[in-house]
Formats: structure tokens, C-alpha cells, sequence
């Protein structure tokens, strides 16, 4: 009797415990509309190759990449050369194809030097977006990065808001670069067409250096005595137009310098009022939106291989422009790496 | 015994199902890298609002809208005014906020009137982005369309293939309306600075009027008897210029038109070889990126409601250039609305 009483209890529990397994099991209510939302497999490898791969730069970008990556539950590699050297990244490049990642995401040192890998990558069928430094004339799938021009143009109408619109002002950039054309151009048609009381007296070249940029800056003030602000297309040249401003003119300066870029020296320097304003570009959106898209493309070409061979409408945007933000001690804070 | 065994079995089979639904219940191999993927709550409600709410031309966006919507688990809704009209726009979108949803997409009738509703629903805490047409001076947190200006350089390029890169073409254009001036200023400039045998002789007003359009194209044929190519910067512009080319000239004539947008009219015509190319607009991605942009604002604003008002930097980009494709006889089936 009492045996027979406990299989009968072992019975119960058995039929209980599998039905509370059971329940377990069920994905919630069935609902038609529900999916299963975005999400990749975590073999699948997206890689980002940049140049100068130690730089601080790249470090913000890396960070959207590798967010949009564990959101989407992918997997990413980072790889680049270390010098700012066309050849060295045509073989990191080369290496990363060989390996057949589910994406690259890639700055190009050099935009015609680095073409004909990046077209050999998409040919060979992985997805390949460009971002921050393109490769205009590359098969490509799109582009990420700032609009420089734009960004010459906020720079002038910071510039203007901050000398009350009026009075010399003067630019230090790298003259031979094609971006850095691109932010003097903005700059100066913007203070050309906007600003009738404002006057750009002086472009010279920083060489993005901190110490040519800084002579550079002592001619200006020498030149130009009434000069009432500067802009300083890269970072190491906003660096060295604060020091020069601060030997010629200490601490009751009121020439207003703005620079371009996150780094800290420069952050530091807006903090302690020394850089009026710097431009900050967009580098989380460039990495975060780069492996958006590439994801997108991987899924795709993975259901069809030829997919954008007869000229289908591509399912990612053209161009993306990754913005520019106005950082100044008021909202400094927000831009320092985390 | 017998009854010993038995109550044996019972537990061996119990602890053997248990052991079963346990493994089932395993989400595959246990990784701390797994996530869940993108995935959004099916209550939350994304609105696309548009004017003139009808026309052929929003049936791609909202694909991509809804496409975007399906994968990422959320739901749509799709209002708008019926006429091309600023105030009847205006009131579906205060309605629209009124309902507090979880983002809105619009596109704007007029940049300028619609920029204070817009702002309105901004600083209500709802995120907008604005597609195809924009309205800058506004707060949304980003614009999602086609650049026209490229549109037109890839137009000009188009049509000095299609010539052999000589002779003789016009414009037909709707020269109050800003999108269309940006077209014609790119075909243009293209023409004038890399095809020295080519020559635009005229740029008249279609009126975005088929048969303006054709009594347009009409005198062109009188009065211009060599011209090689017509860009007619509007779909009911290029009907119009194909209608006034087969009446004159016949099935026999070479002259080249391109014209613009995917309606059915004028792919049709497309497929005929009567209109040479069409330039197709990137409408899936409009829509597509529309969504996908304003899913990640709502979950910022929804962990962290002031995130922006700080200036931090933005999640989503400033500006997204949705593309441009050249559609011919070789790859028109491909955009045929589906």
C-alpha cells in the first residue's frame, strides 16, 4: 500500500514538473505581428580597417561598431596599418579579404591607391562601406563621414556669434588635404556671404603640426594686431594657436580660436577657455551605422549572391552625412572619450 | 519487487523527461556575447506623414517603413493631407501628436510652415525625422532624401553617353520649386564643365504639367531641329516630352530623354525605349531609414528623456543621401512597384 501510494506521488510530481517545464517553453502570447526582431549570427565577422591605427581618433568610431555589433549579436575584428601608409593598408586590406569577413567597414589612407582592392573585396561578394576618408571613384557600397564644407560653414557662423559678427579673422589649415580645402572653402564663403562686416584676412599653413601651426599663428598676431579670431581646420593646429595666443597675449586674450576634433588636449583646452569652440564630427555614428549597413548588405547577399549585379535598388543609402556638433565649455563634458 | 521496479522506471523516466525540457530550454550554447537582437515593443506606434497622400510615389517609402517595422517589432500608421496643401498637413500632424507616438516621419509640403508643428512635437519629447522633402530651419533630428544637385550631375552624365558626349540639349523643369532648381543646376554645371561638345540651348518652365510639358518640348523640336537630348527633371514633364517626340519625329527619332521617378507611365516608356533612362530615387531607403533612425531615438529618449538637450552627440545621423539610380531598358523590370 504504501508503495503504491509513492509511485503514485512520483507520478504527480513527474506530470507536474513537465508541465511546468512545459509552460516555461511557450514564447509568450502567439501573436502574428510579433518577430524576432534584428538580429545576426555571432560567427559572423564584420572587420574595420583605418590607418595610424593607434590614434585616439578611431577610438569613438571603434565604440559605435563594436555597440551596433553586440546589439545585433555579430561579431567584429579591428585591424589597420600603423603608419599613415597607402601600401601597408593595401595589405592589411588584402590580408582582411583572404579571411572572407561577413563585412568591412574601411577609412581609406588614400582614396586612389586603396580603389582597386576595395573593388577587388566587393567583387569577390563581401559588402564594403567606406567611411570618414572615402574612396569616391570605389565600387563601394556607401559612405560615412562628415560633410566638411558644412562643418567650414558652422565654423564661420560660431565664429561670427562669438566676435559678435565683426572685425579680421584668419584660418590655419593643411592646405593639401582635400577635407581640410573643404572646411577653409565652407569657412569662407560662409563668413564671404553672410558676414559683410566680417574679413578673412589670412589662410596659412599648419602643416598639421603643432609647432608650424603655433609660427604660424605668432605671424598672424605679429600681421594682423586687431585680429579677432582664428579657426584651425585640425587639432594639433588648434593646439598651437592657443600656445602662440597665450605667449602673445596671456590670459586677457580675447581672440577666439576654434579647432576641430575630440582629442583631449583639445577638450582640455575648451574646458579652461583657452579654445573657444571645436568642431566635433560624428565618429560613433560613422562606426555604429557603417556595421548597420554592412548587415543589412551581408543579409541580403547571403540570400542572393547577384543581388545588386542587375542593378537592383541598393537597401542602404548612398552617402551618409555623420554630422558636426559645436562643442564649447557648455556641453564639453558630453565629449570626452568614455 | 515487481511494484519496486516499477516505481524505479517511473523515476528513471521522470528525471529522463525533466533532463529533456531542460536542454530544450537551453538558448543554445551559453556565451556572454549572445544578445537579443534589435527588437522593439509591437505597442509602440510609428507614424509616416505625408501630403498629396495618394500618389504613386509614397508606396515605396511606406515599404520601407513597414519593412523596417516588421523587423524591429513595432507598428505603423500612415496619415497625411490629400491635397498638396500646408494647412490640411498641418492638422494631421498636430492630430498625429496628440497621440503621443513613439516617432514620426514626415515629409514636409512647405519647409517653411511646417517647421514650428514640427518643432511642436520635438520638444514634446516625440523624435521626428523629416524625408524626401525637408524643412532645415526645423529641429528634427535628421533629414532622409535624395540629393538633387547629384541627381542632375548623374543625369548629365547619363545623357552624354547616350549622345556620344556632342551636340545640342535642353531642360524641361519646374523652376519654382527648389529640389527641381537643384537638378537643373547640376545637369548644367555637369555639362559645362566636363563635356565641352555638348551645349544646353534652353531651359523652359513644364509647369510639372504633362501637357505644358509637351507644347514645351514642342518648341524646342521647332526651334532647336538637331537637339539630341531633352532632361525632363519630373515624371508628368518626361510623358509630356515623349508624347511631343513621337508626334514629330516618329518611332525613327534619336533624340535621348531622361527623365525622372519610377511611375508606372514612366517605366513603361522606359521599357519601350521611348524614354532612354529614368532617374529612380532611393524611396525603400527613405523609408526604411526613417524608421530605423527613429526606433533608436525613441529608446534613447525613453531610457533618458532630456538626452539631447544637453548637446550630446546624436545617435543618428545629420543628413542621409538615399541615392540616385540610372534606370534603363536593361534593369526597369527591377523597379516596378511590387
Amino acid at each position: 500500500m504504501l508503495k503504491k501510494l509513492g509511485l503514485v506521488y512520483v507520478l504527480l510530481i513527474g506530470l507536474f514538473l513537465i508541465y511546468v517545464l512545459n509552460y516555461k517553453l511557450q514564447p509568450g502570447p502567439a501573436d502574428p505581428w510579433e518577430t524576432a526582431g534584428l538580429r545576426g549570427n555571432i560567427e559572423d565577422k564584420y572587420v574595420m580597417v583605418t590607418f595610424q591605427i593607434g590614434i585616439d581618433y578611431w577610438k569613438s568610431v571603434l565604440k559605435g561598431f563594436e555597440d551596433a555589433a553586440e546589439e545585433l549579436n555579430v561579431s567584429v575584428e579591428y585591424h589597420g596599418s600603423t603608419q599613415h601608409n597607402a601600401t601597408e593598408q593595401m595589405t592589411v586590406l588584402e590580408q582582411t579579404i583572404a579571411k572572407k569577413p561577413a563585412g568591412i567597414a574601411i577609412s581609406a589612407v588614400n582614396s586612389k591607391l586603396l580603389t582597386e582592392t576595395i573593388n577587388k573585396a566587393v567583387e569577390s561578394g563581401i559588402p564594403v562601406v567606406v567611411f570618414d576618408s572615402g574612396a569616391p571613384d570605389s565600387k563601394a557600397y556607401s559612405f560615412l563621414g562628415t560633410d566638411n564644407y558644412n562643418a567650414g560653414i558652422e565654423a564661420a557662423r560660431k565664429m561670427a556669434e562669438l566676435t559678435g559678427g565683426k572685425g579680421e579673422v584668419a584660418i590655419i589649415t593643411t592646405p593639401d588635404q582635400h577635407n581640410h580645402q573643404e572646411r577653409t572653402e565652407g569657412f569662407s564663403d560662409t563668413i564671404r556671404s553672410e558676414f559683410p562686416e566680417m574679413k578673412l584676412v589670412s589662410v596659412k599653413d599648419g602643416h598639421g603640426d603643432l609647432v608650424a601651426s603655433r609660427q604660424a599663428a605668432e605671424q598672424l598676431l605679429s600681421q594682423y594686431p586687431g585680429l579677432k579670431g582664428i579657426f584651425a581646420t585640425e587639432s594639433n593646429g588648434g593646439i598651437g594657436v592657443a600656445e602662440a595666443v597665450q605667449a602673445h597675449q596671456g590670459d586677457d586674450s580675447t581672440l577666439k580660436i576654434i579647432s576641430f576634433d575630440t582629442d583631449k588636449g583639445t577638450l582640455d583646452l575648451v574646458k579652461e577657455g583657452r579654445i573657444a569652440a571645436t568642431m566635433a564630427q560624428g565618429t560613433w555614428n560613422m562606426g555604429y551605422w557603417s556595421l548597420t549597413e554592412l548587415f543589412h548588405l551581408h543579409r541580403d547577399l547571403q540570400e542572393d549572391a547577384d543581388a545588386y549585379k542587375g542593378s537592383k535598388p541598393l537597401p542602404v543609402p548612398d552617402k551618409v552625412d555623420t554630422g558636426i556638433d559645436v562643442v564649447t565649455r557648455a556641453n564639453v563634458d558630453n565629449y570626452y572619450a568614455k
